[in-house]
């Protein structure tokens, strides 16, 4: 089987061209490739795949072998495999993935893909739709506690929870300690992402998120858009921003006419190579 | 610049024909390819080179870019590199590495390596030598007390210190918060890599280790040499037997005769990749 190692901002997969290679259960390869000693060592498996409604169709695996929707780090990462595997010669082009299509905008340089910006469809803030149990409309500082520890939370949904609020020097924040309380907190019936966020200037915040059933990792795209959102509705920054994170920095639009978020960042190829499945 | 990825009981290097590749700065090169998620994903990095005093020379970097001396688990992946990849026909090969010149015996099926045997010299039992600040010679139940906690642990070298001490169902053990108290304990002039070990049978143990700096390890070839010598010295077992690791068994065997310790064990290609420098 042929592969590729590419991540976006740290969060790396596999991916594989399953247009030109016949791929038989995913979920047990994702498990395989996935292991960090005794596989290749990523966050997961993703096939690209011919699409009926897209110009390709997208799908992702984690590391323990369950199927995952879509990931805005891996999507950016599918748009420049395909564009620089000259695939396509199409700098717009359509995904298929379990969240929907997705349309996917490349700025190329020397022939090769360097940013890739991705519609991330509209924000959810409906308490309800979130989910998140809450009064509010929208879901603007609600007062959570948990154990000792209490935070006003503006809540947001890029189609999985998010509940993001605003500390001071986010570096040395404990968020092993912090982050699992509000995770599984009760307020959030499906469990939630929970994003710390220190304000850098009326253009830029950095965030450190607490993944539901990850824990903290080096980058979260959807975490990224619902900093940005948050941070728009408490008027810290202009619908335009920078987010940094700890595995690099993206940059976030909530276009005002259309509604939707754009996230734009890199996608990175760190090699080829061919192992024995 | 082409490589291999390769692992001995899951511990994973990157693999590099440095004969027909010229690398420069192979400390920064260790480092980045060692990076999980930013780079390939490895604990280092192993050069494969000419030798004038043996067949091959291996050269090997942590993680951090650090210089090694030598590793039981990378070493029998040297010897199936160099033969699987016809850079020699010969089963029985000397390898020059820092901590002097080691000889392999391959085991071959169907034209690749399945097994290495791999002389690891005498183990050093004198107490300065290890070093342990100890009366006894050799250093057998020298009892030590950290914090609350107390054992007695028979010392050995194979080059690197090991405090080796026997314990009931080594699964269930609290390694993370035990095993750094010994590790520094000031009976140690140069730290130590200390060794739980559980008593399967005659011929059998299962230990779990605790690597000075780097934490539990999946295995450690030294540590296993080290674990059947002691072993042998409280009459736990006889002069061969099999060493189980958490990621798989070694056969270790105290030769009578030469009194070296030969240690026999399996050692993978995960997959073959090129990687832009």
């Amino acid at each position: 089987m042929k592969f590729t190692k590419m991540h976006g901002l740290g969060n790396d997969y596999i991916y594989v061209d399953a247009i030109s290679q016949k791929i038989e259960n995913p979920n047990e390869i994702s498990k395989f490739v996935s292991d960090r000693h005794f596989g290749i060592g990523s966050d997961g498996l993703v096939l690209i795949l011919p699409s009926d409604v897209a110009d390709f169709k997208m799908r992702m695996f984690n590391s323990d072998g369950s199927e995952a929707e879509m990931c805005g780090n891996a999507i950016r990462c599918v748009g420049k495999f395909v564009y620089d595997k000259k695939m396509t010669d199409k700098s717009t082009i359509t995904i298929e993935t379990l969240a929907g299509i997705k349309v996917l905008e490349m700025t190329i340089e020397n022939g090769k893909v360097v940013l890739v910006k991705v519609d991330m469809g509209e924000p959810i803030l409906k308490a309800e739709e979130i989910p998140v149990l809450s009064e509010k409309h929208p879901v603007i500082d609600e007062e959570i506690t948990a154990k000792d520890y209490c935070y006003n939370f503006t809540c947001v949904s890029m189609g999985n929870p998010h509940a993001i609020t605003y500390i001071e020097n986010v570096d040395e924040f404990p968020l092993e300690k912090i982050g699992p309380l509000f995770e599984i907190h009760e307020k959030f019936p499906r469990k939630t992402n929970v994003e710390f966020v220190e304000l850098i200037d009326k253009n830029t915040v950095k965030m450190r998120v607490w993944e539901r059933g990850a824990g903290e990792t080096l980058a979260c795209g959807t975490g990224a858009c619902a900093v940005l959102t948050a941070s728009v509705l408490k008027g810290y920054v202009g619908r335009k921003a920078t987010v940094k994170l700890l595995g690099g920095d993206l940059t976030i639009e909530w276009n005002e006419f259309d509604k939707h978020i754009y996230m734009t960042g890199p996608a990175t190829t760190v090699f080829e190579g061919e192992i024995d499945i």
